[in-house]
């Protein structure tokens, strides 16, 4: 089945076409910069080199549609037509409390997604454009929903729940949902099939760390708590996210600074993480070679980012009463050799042992990172949302 | 020698006399409600109960008046001239990054107290009035300051620095200061000596649980770190206090509830933790017996409560890679039988054995209540901050 896995953001749609007989990448890129006068669409090329072509995307309806054509063009298509296509997959931010797993879009479904765009006004509505914009130029095409939100729906009420004002949750639904959920659940359950280990009978603590980043403790299958809430600025540190911080700090911020709302929610989401803390960059490539030249600021940076993966792994080995297995992805996750390093050397209590030479030679492959005689196993699992959103779809679709 | 120890509130002074040749308190007792219409002097008499004497008392150099008087009265007195008093103890809520111990207060000391009130607002102002009132009702009377934050000033700078744009530190000193710092050194140095552990070879973690509540993680006798942060909001569910919460969920709350910086700040503090979320009280006795009465979420303030302690638990455990000893102590730590028996259930993989039995007979007394085979220690050690303070002013004043 080949299915067109689309991930709409503010100003990008990423695509790619996969063949879910043989988990083929078909064509995969992306426009980026939409709505801006320097947009562009820009994709693989069966050499593996990239082509960008810059032209006026004014809106996600003209993104979809220039891949739609990008994908069936004589010069650079990989199919002659849309009719190719068995089905599309959409990732969706956020499903709230009204999913707790991918579903087969309808109207009730798309009312239910325009319901969480109170809580994710920043994602849902561009996500909705995107499956407007192929509900009118592919009528009629299954289209699947995934979100970020519904691995994380098993988590119980003393795990998701803030210890605020208990109408909060009833009126807005302030409460923890988490994120990255299709992430944490493809790198869970490949970790298992790639060990040969039973996903129902697991421990896992899943550290899916990059430029955004979260942990998430996975009892038997299912999520139990992760470290992103209500929005994702919580948790990890992160390019340019907070994370963690003081909730009494915000208010002092606030009148220091003599900002609003939108003001500390831009402080705190695009000007704070490693880019805050260091004054230089966002990118732990960045960071690391400034360390290298002495950057203090760059290295209590890393430091503070190690420091709280630490502290996560800690908290949620208490949750799950000891762990089985540590999964790292994400960018940072696999391919930062000595953070993981670092990382795991402050779990000898556990009886965590990382082979150092086996970690030092793991970049963005699947490997298991631990020695034979480790408590707990430590692997490192390259994530595949896409994948999953196809497989999601490809299933939905075929129940039909 | 006789010490004085001062603990000055918003609108309390709470006093206790103590002869620290034998740690014998000789009187205790305090001033509540000041400024109100209702203001009174209430203290324990020689039998063990208690008198309230209702009097205006407007303001906190009063307070002092008032207690001195007392002190020396014929009717209700302990002493025949303020002349028996050798020293005055004083709590100081914040000592910024100026004191990492305490100090023979002076007009340095004074003038770098005051330099805090930025960062604490609501008490070393009037942690100041009872200062103040001393100097002038007890003219030349040595006086030593103990601080809250002192004790975490070793905490190193991951842990203490929040991932904001670097200049909030520098310019506002936003960072992690922590409190109950004299309740945590107090409790951990008494485990060890209670146990005969060597105090500066111990990882040892402080659960101080009580209507406000922090955990610190102390390794070798120095605080690494603590859940309290800039201010006494972050880290466990507190009585009125939420504790940890995706910062990104603040700027939503203020825009749905509209409301300002005073009123969020009011909101976290003042309802919101086990108050928030039960809706009917922030006193555990009172949660306690709403949950035997079937009230569901009196069960999820409780399951909420104690779920973040297990958290803060397991990450200081990685944090200290490993524990040797966990202290309860506070209202709650000392007396909550069934929460310290729920807490342990959690860290079996940590080996953590607790005698059931010997921790249900266990309240508000020092007691080991691990088992000999426990990897880990646990024990229960009443908190007495005003015996720290009277120790640490004893020696200040005998150094002189």
């Amino acid at each position: 089945m080949n299915i067109l896995v689309l991930n709409c953001g503010s100003s990008s749609v990423k695509y790619k076409l996969i063949d879910t007989a043989d988990k083929h990448v078909l064509a995969e890129g992306g426009v980026e910069k939409i709505g801006l006068p320097d947009s562009f669409l820009k994709f693989k090329l069966a050499d593996g080199s990239k082509k960008v072509i810059e032209e006026s995307i004014p809106d996600h309806r003209k993104a979809v549609n220039d891949i739609l054509n990008l994908l069936t063009s004589k010069e650079y298509g990989c199919i002659t037509s849309l009719k190719d296509i068995d089905a599309v997959g959409h990732r969706v931010v956020h499903g709230g409390e009204k999913f707790n797993k991918s579903v087969l879009i309808d109207d009730e479904v798309i009312e239910k997604i325009k319901e969480c765009y109170d809580v994710a006004p920043l994602h849902n509505p561009v996500n909705m454009a995107g499956i407007d914009a192929v509900t009118e130029l592919m009528p009629g095409i299954p289209q699947v929903a995934v979100f970020d939100t519904a691995f994380h729906q098993t988590m119980p009420k003393e795990a998701y729940m803030y210890a605020l004002p208990y109408r909060l949750y009833e009126e807005y639904g302030v409460r923890r949902y988490g994120f990255h959920g299709t992430s944490h659940r493809y790198v869970s359950r490949r970790a298992c099939d790639f060990l040969g280990l039973p996903y129902e009978k697991q421990r896992i603590i899943t550290c899916h760390i990059g430029n955004g980043g979260s942990i998430t403790a996975i009892l038997d299958g299912k999520s139990i708590d992760t470290s992103m809430g209500l929005t994702p600025t919580e948790g990890l540190m992160m390019g340019t996210r907070a994370g963690d911080i003081d909730p009494g700090a915000i208010a002092f911020i606030m009148e220091k600074d003599r900002i609003n709302t939108k003001g500390i929610s831009n402080l705190i989401n695009k000007r704070s993480g490693v880019l805050g803390i260091s004054g230089i960059s966002s990118d732990m490539r960045d960071i690391d070679a400034a360390i290298a030249e002495g950057n203090e600021r760059a290295k209590l940076a890393l430091d503070m980012y190690i420091y709280r993966i630490i502290k996560y792994i800690g908290a949620y080995t208490a949750v799950l009463d000891g762990v089985d297995l540590i999964v790292f992805t994400g960018g940072v996750g696999e391919n930062q050799q000595p953070l993981r390093q670092r990382v795991c050397d402050h779990l000898n209590y556990l009886g965590v042992k990382i082979d150092k030479e086996v970690n030092a030679a793991s970049r963005g492959e699947e490997k298991l990172i631990s020695t034979p005689d480790s408590k707990v196993k430590v692997v490192v699992i390259p994530t595949d949302e896409e994948m999953m959103i196809a497989k999601d779809t490809e299933e939905i679709v075929n129940k039909k």
